[in-house]
């Protein structure tokens, strides 16, 4: 026989079987796993949990059926499917699930024998929807709006099918934690606690040191401790903790191997290193209750591989005796830690910007993908319209919805959807389902103003003849509806939209292929300006349209027509546009200038309040002037593009889709050959530059408004010199702004931002540019002693002060590196015709005023909200016939006489599917805001829906799953460090069911549910 | 808004899906599995599979945990547990299940409710065992003793412990298959079918043009169509058909996809590939049923992930209607092949050597790993006779069980353990179990000894006082036991036990420390010789006692005590071993030549009838004679070796653990300055030869027996040169061959071979030497006009004969580079001191004879016997007593008067835990090997068990979990090609139960399982 013998090296552990084949028997072992809580030592809490992204690297679909598996093997349907064999072999065991747009697919899908049964699991609490929103939404680079949209999607699909209430906010991925996710979308929602994980390292570092990860958020001035929320900070991820405790199929964690009878075994080992783990996380926690989340993305795809080991850690760590080991959820652990009657922390402000390492500050992603996020804004303002003439005309009357918009939508918060970090085919997953979304929500609208224009088309409105068509490629000046011939006498019928709740005077522009006038609906001929397309417009037009519906128009329109409008509040108002062949009333083309021809040194644009200033020289803005309120303040605006960080340094972090980490930053200097040409009219004067030969911009100055307009036209961002580029406006004045800006929270709340400062500990703000941006959803502000300086955005970017007195925005960003978060993709988008493939252009606007101190507010929030929802415009023909004879022109669904306090808007109206109406109004003013506008306000239900009876009206959460007296009932009330508890704030009473007027007080948002009794269809179409 | 419009590339699909969601409602699907065969369709029969390496990249144990997934990620323990929900989910869903050491790792963790729903599935057919044996045994580098155990094990637990046997071969993955395989592990199992993939590619290609991949084995010349087995081989390999059907979680083959409210529906492409699959399949299969076998390596760890799509795939596929698709195991598809009643292409000889590329035959692993090949070969017989001492003194009596060395010699049959293509870790961990077991078998033997010898140690043996120690390492003449100081009067008890049937007269040699002689029972001095211990032996010693124990012994012996034993069948007998101090009677110290001082030209070696020549000048071989056979033949031995290919020429494939590829043949020519030393003694004559350094051979030359042995010590093999070096010897005669030479196949049937071709078809062998190569597990002989030369061997070894007169042994093989076939590491084992690692260095022999032809097979099977069966030698110490009147000192089980037939073998003789006997009995010879004993044979049972009475006797089938004649009756009859299915095979008759009398025809193996009424301990005492 041969020398390689056995005793090798094995002859101990040979012995040591023997021992155990001797003594041991293997057998079936019934791990105990029933342990509660234990008063007298430290209970690790087990929460067993996927995190699911609603489309990442795979879009959402991808992900739940479990295709595409090269890119990343993870199937939500295999977590959905495994998981309920897993909780019924063991009934302690236990399971969270948030994200509902997964759950809702595989629900639709499952047999009435699994759905009897996951309603046991859910009854039963072994089951529970954590967060339980469509998707776990993104905080930076979402509108709030979006954010209780998607929530009530999926808090009302779960109350509706099973009856149940999410207690929990789950926020454990984005990248950075809003104010508003803190007091409206947990406090309001009724969660009593929130959790995350991701929060700027320095931070994290001295809250574990403090042992002040967990505390108590009051994260809105204007509501107080009343939306206080206690917030749990994970200390490192929300995997499980270090120390080998990963239990996929194939995950290389060692498992627990306790059968005598075979080799390796090791529960002492694995009991040490569950305790030694448990140890370190108590370590940095106030109080003996820790929770170790116990999954990461799209684990438990069989879920067994998991609770098998998770069993034997809770039998054999509990024999062991050290710590208490139990199954639990964020809800046991969070009615734990309130057991305790202890105080924590208090945490105002947010936690804007996330960095995870010094040079990774998490700010390029408030920019990122701008055109998707421009989208996405567009679509929630069409939605919240849509809903609107969905409800006037009765939900499905037409026998279209907005369902499909809505889950579209919904799922486009995610919080890598809007923000930018998804791979491109995923992004273009998203746009197709907004795609969709709209279309069907298109025919919605188009049946609906048919309805309503129509007089005898109740109820049910199948009976319409009248065709509304609607231009969503308006931006780029295509609209087939409007580029008509209307040379035979034809009219173009021009239906407006207001989906405001105040009266709206305001401006349109559509492209037409003639001169043309525009009447009112009384038959008055208005005002009108028709703008010749610049040839920009025209290049951008063809390139588009055939990149994107892949032909190329015949006609190609000559003009904008710009005219006046002015609609009622929720409503419509109707304008005709005819040739002026033949007619002699030939609308003021403008006249051209170019700057260089001008004598004086300044070159004065605007024909109202407003006037901009331009140096003749290099045609660049110097001031701006505003006669009415006096303010004159000097001005520039420049383009500067920042380079992104290649990673090729000693730190190889790259600037990409979530990291923004400039390497010097490059002015662009306007080009001399191309002149500054100067547009006026008598509506508004457009001052066009093309500014180098991939960014063209067109400022806009209104005769009748305040503000200028600005309208950017960026990209293909050249990337030939290999380095990627981030490119930004800058907007310098004279002020002395102290560092300190102000930023909004998702549209709502504005925050005090100080340069290279965090409020909340000693942090050093190692990036002076990346480290000072933050997110704008609604826009940026700053102050001297004397004026305000505001500008708005079109959509979620970022933006900073940099330098004192001047305000920056990042427009749009093409990259050509990784950035190393996982998303395995430079952010470097093109459009494609004909197989030539280059960068991305992005249009979009913003919008500047200065303001005397103390009155910038109401533009913000006015003007903030005309933004927010653009005019809805749709066309018709009028061919021969009698519009105005035979049908409806204006329209308001409120009492003629009413409009909306200018301090309230109205976020939601919108008729469900049983019948029931939600409606949500929103107090715009915080505290202090403004002097007279940040009062309580009041709203006249019967004077809103005047043609209909309100049966019953209840108020409920925000998320509308649950009477508001109910969950502030139920809410835990938690103590905070040196806080009395005690704090008057003002809130709107309850509605008295007979006066039926709604009081909002400063940054309230309240959510009714309402009946109706009756609807008089007669009377709509009377109107 | 921006540019980056949706609507880009997704109008089409996005109005299709608007379409889908206007006129589709996802929910639950009802698939449809209840399809069976429909007779005028194609069917695909779909097979849901695991294929579970008891071992190979990973040990068993962690294959079944799942841990160590680092190297692969694999936990059976997943597959076991996940296949239960996914069975009772559906009815229709079948899955089988083969390797028995994983099942019964699970079974016996399981709760009694698990278990009792297994039992269902198992009644109900959804779960069905194939195979069954403890694990997927190899067919080239194993005994047919040890495959027959390895069944027998699995079997019998499947038939206990559920009443189910088995119906099906299914050897998917051994890399190649043997006559044996079929004939006997196969037909004589009861098997209606045996199925594989890895044949030789050309012959491959060549059955799939000709449709021959089912085929009816006739693998048996002897045994013939009684035991043909239906043979069905895979067309690619044992995996989903190629398209994309590969389903375990993350895999990324395209799932079907048919929620037409979710993107990407593919039900009619997914369809089309399977119809594409299927019928690319007919297209080389006979009539209208196909196999799909949908599995692979450890795969269904979430199984529900691959019924989810099979469901899918059944219920669209018969929707489609184009095939028929069914659930199914290789039971249903066999018996539907069978119930066609067509007639098959007949299949002889076997399926060795195996490639599956031109240079890449699997012929390397008939020798990888040679150290654990001896290992497992002197475990087996071990086992074999522990198994005997076990029955004679009572199963359990002594506490100790054969079963776990039962256990670790099954798995080590596995196609990745003794084969050697196992990562060296894995290698390790079997070796680790055959000791642990052995180190149960030796307490069990030394107490069965006690037991037999002390005279009232009846029944139970529990009191014996009697201590026997063994020396398993006495190869490298370590053992303690022997190596004791007589000096003081002690005597040394050496007991000799003999597992054959027959009389035995046999030379054994121990380590003293003191010139000693040797006493009979009966007080007789008996001849023995004292050889003093070789340098090179001494230094093998302390090296691998310090590698393998970790200690220096303090004594070093100084002589091998060399005496000749005579033991009588199944029995044993006693020697006496005293110090020669002061006695006189000195055994003759051998004198040592060197071969350079002889003055003649040629040294004859040898004192018996059998004399070796060797050339005075080199010290070589020459001539071999038999005065008695008067054979005289010129015959040379030298040594080679093969430079392993590294794989970086044209084709990549390296030499490796599987595979043999050489790149040049390197002749070894002795080293001049290490002269030939001869040994002479009375019992035998050895010849030294220090090859080269690192080769040291000894060659033996009994008085009393007519072959030579040849011991040799091959390594560490260098390395330094970086090439890899497989180690041949070569043995020249003058003999002419003609290309033809015979090996055995699993140590029983010899197969003929003839060099560069292969029966079945014109096959090219592409590599001369590699693809000449076949498994050697008992010998290979060749033929001229009057004499047969054989060479047999100790393990399991790969050889040839690639010159006429010449064979070849490949002895060792280390090797620098991956051969690419999974196992991922270079075939390069060492051994450690103290942190200095060198080659493995293995030690083994072989045996060579030149009979008269006609003459040769009696040696080959009788000695045969021997080598497999080597005397187990036990030691104790008589300390003043007198051991022959306390102690039994000689015994035998059977008749003294009898013994077994020359031409049958005892091959098992086990005490089963049920108290029953279990009896195999094997004619050695075929038909027409040998002119006498080829003839039917006969065993008399009452003489074979004089002591006990024989209540009841069944015979069995080989593998015992049923009776033969049920089995005969059960079996499928096929019918073949050109074959009348008539033949007179012989066969032995039923056995009369008051004769007893067991007749075995040539190549019968026959089991029985017997009661015993009666046993006579007293009797057994008293002998």
């Amino acid at each position: 026989m041969a020398i390689d013998h056995p005793h090798r090296r094995t002859r101990l552990s040979a012995l040591l079987l023997v021992a155990l084949w001797s003594l041991a028997e293997s057998k079936y072992i019934a791990y105990n796993t029933t342990q509660r809580i234990v008063a007298d030592k430290l209970n690790v809490h087990i929460v067993a949990h996927t995190h699911d992204d609603v489309g990442w690297l795979k879009t959402v679909d991808q992900y739940y059926v479990g295709s595409n598996n090269s890119i990343q093997g993870a199937c939500v349907q295999n977590v959905l499917d495994s998981i309920i064999p897993a909780l019924l072999a063991d009934k302690n065991r236990r399971f969270i699930y948030v994200e509902q747009a997964f759950f809702q697919r595989w629900w639709r899908q499952q047999s009435d024998e699994i759905k009897s049964t996951v309603k046991e699991l859910l009854s039963s609490g072994q089951l529970e929807f954590i967060n339980g929103g469509m998707c776990m939404h993104d905080e930076a680079a979402v509108h709030y709006i979006d954010m209780i949209d998607q929530t009530t999607l999926g808090h009302r699909f779960i109350k509706q099918e099973f009856g149940i209430i999410p207690r929990i906010g789950w926020q454990i991925d984005p990248f950075g934690h809003s104010a508003v996710q803190a007091y409206l979308l947990s406090a309001e929602v009724g969660f009593d606690a929130l959790y995350f994980f991701r929060i700027d390292y320095q931070d994290l570092a001295k809250r574990k040191d403090l042992k002040s990860l967990e505390v108590i958020w009051r994260a809105s001035k204007s509501r107080g401790l009343s939306a206080d929320v206690f917030t749990g900070i994970f200390p490192k991820n929300y995997e499980p903790p270090p120390g080998g405790f990963y239990f996929e199929v194939n995950d290389d964690s060692p498992v627990i191997q306790d059968d005598p009878l075979l080799f390796d075994y090791n529960v002492q080992e694995r009991v040490d290193d569950f305790v030694a783990a448990a140890l370190s996380q108590a370590n940095i926690t106030r109080a003996n209750h820790i929770m170790f989340t116990m999954g990461t993305d799209f684990k438990y795809q069989y879920a067994n591989s998991w609770f098998r080991q998770l069993d034997k850690f809770i039998h054999y760590v509990n024999k062991d005796g050290r710590v208490n080991a139990l199954y639990s959820t964020p809800s046991i652990y969070t009615d734990a830690k309130y057991a305790l009657e202890e105080s924590w922390p208090l945490k105002t402000g947010d936690f804007f910007p996330y960095a995870d390492n010094p040079n990774a500050y998490w700010t390029g992603y408030f920019t990122s993908r701008p055109a998707i996020k421009g989208y996405v804004r567009m679509m929630s303002a069409y939605y919240l319209a849509a809903r609107q003439l969905e409800f006037f005309t009765e939900r499905n009357s037409s026998g279209y919805t907005t369902d499909s918009l809505a889950d579209a939508l919904a799922i486009a918060q995610h919080h890598d959807a809007v923000t930018g970090t998804e791979k491109q085919h995923v992004a273009n997953d998203y746009a197709k389902r907004l795609s969709i979304g709209y279309s069907e929500a298109e025919k919605l609208v188009g049946a609906s103003l048919a309805c309503l224009t129509e007089p005898i088309s109740s109820p049910g409105c199948y009976n319409t003849t009248t065709k509304f068509e609607q231009c969503p490629l308006l931006n780029i000046s295509y609209c087939p509806p409007s580029e008509v011939d209307l040379s035979l006498g034809k009219k173009m019928i021009v239906l407006v939209y207001n989906s405001l709740g105040w009266k709206r005077n305001d401006i349109i522009r559509i492209p037409v292929i003639s001169e043309s006038i525009v009447h009112d609906s009384d038959g008055n001929e208005i005002e009108s300006q028709l703008l010749p397309l610049a040839d920009a417009t025209i290049n951008l037009r063809s390139h588009h349209v055939k990149a994107y519906l892949g032909i190329s128009p015949s006609i190609t329109p000559k003009f904008w027509l710009i005219f006046a409008v002015s609609v009622p509040p929720l409503g419509f108002n109707t304008y005709f546009v005819s040739s002026t062949k033949g007619k002699g009333s030939v609308a003021s083309v403008s006249t051209f200038y170019s700057s260089e021809e001008s004598k004086s040194s300044n070159i004065e644009v605007g024909k109202g309040k407003l006037k901009l200033l331009y140096n003749v020289k290099d045609g660049t803005l110097t001031h701006y002037l505003n006669s009415r309120s006096l303010v004159k303040a000097s001005m520039e605006q420049t383009y500067s593009y920042y380079a992104g960080d290649s990673g090729s340094g000693n730190d190889p972090q790259a600037s990409g889709a979530y990291i923004f980490r400039p390497n010097g930053t490059f002015p662009i200097k306007p080009e001399k050959k191309t002149p500054t040409t100067i547009v006026r009219g008598s509506i508004l004067d457009e001052v066009h530059q093309q500014i180098n030969p991939w960014i063209y911009q067109v400022s806009r100055v209104y005769k009748d408004k305040e503000h200028a307009e600005v309208e950017f036209t960026v990209g293909p961002i050249p990337v030939d010199d290999e380095i990627g580029k981030e490119i930004v406006t800058k907007i310098t004045t004279g002020m002395a702004t102290n560092k300190t800006f102000y930023t909004d929270s998702n549209g709502r709340d504005f925050i005090k931002r100080v340069r290279d400062y965090r409020s909340d500990l000693e942090l050093q703000v190692n990036q002076p540019v990346a480290g000072n941006y933050y997110p704008i959803n609604l826009g940026i502000y700053m102050q001297d002693d004397s004026t305000e300086f505001s500008v708005l955005v079109d959509r979620s970017v970022g933006g900073s002060s940099i330098l004192d007195g001047q305000i920056e925005l990042m427009l749009h960003r093409r990259l050509l590196y990784d950035d190393g978060r996982g998303v395995g993709e430079a952010l470097n988008e093109t459009v494609c015709v004909n197989g030539e493939c280059a960068g991305l252009t992005v249009q979009g606007k913003f919008y500047v005023k200065i303001d005397p101190l103390g009155e910038g507010s109401r533009w913000r929030r006015t003007f903030g909200q005309e933004i927010y929802s653009p005019l809805l415009v749709a066309f018709s023909i009028e061919d021969g016939g009698n519009w105005t004879g035979s049908h409806t022109a204006n329209f308001s669904a409120m009492d003629p006489s009413y409009s909306l306090p200018d301090n309230v808007a109205l976020i939601t109206l919108q008729e469900l599917e049983d019948g029931n109406v939600l409606l949500r109004l929103a107090h715009l003013y915080e505290v202090g805001e403004h002097k007279d506008l940040s009062a309580m306000a009041y709203v006249e239900l019967k004077k809103m829906f005047p043609v209909r009876k309100i049966g019953n009206i209840i108020e409920m959460n925000l998320s509308a799953n649950q009477e508001k007296t109910a969950m502030e009932k139920k809410r835990l009330k938690w103590k905070t460090e040196g806080s009395s508890g005690v704090e008057t704030i003002a809130r709107g009473a309850p509605v008295d069911p007979s006066e039926l007027v709604v009081e909002l007080a400063p940054m309230e948002v309240r959510t009714f549910l309402i009946k109706f009794d009756y609807i008089s269809f007669a009377k709509i179409g009377d109107r």
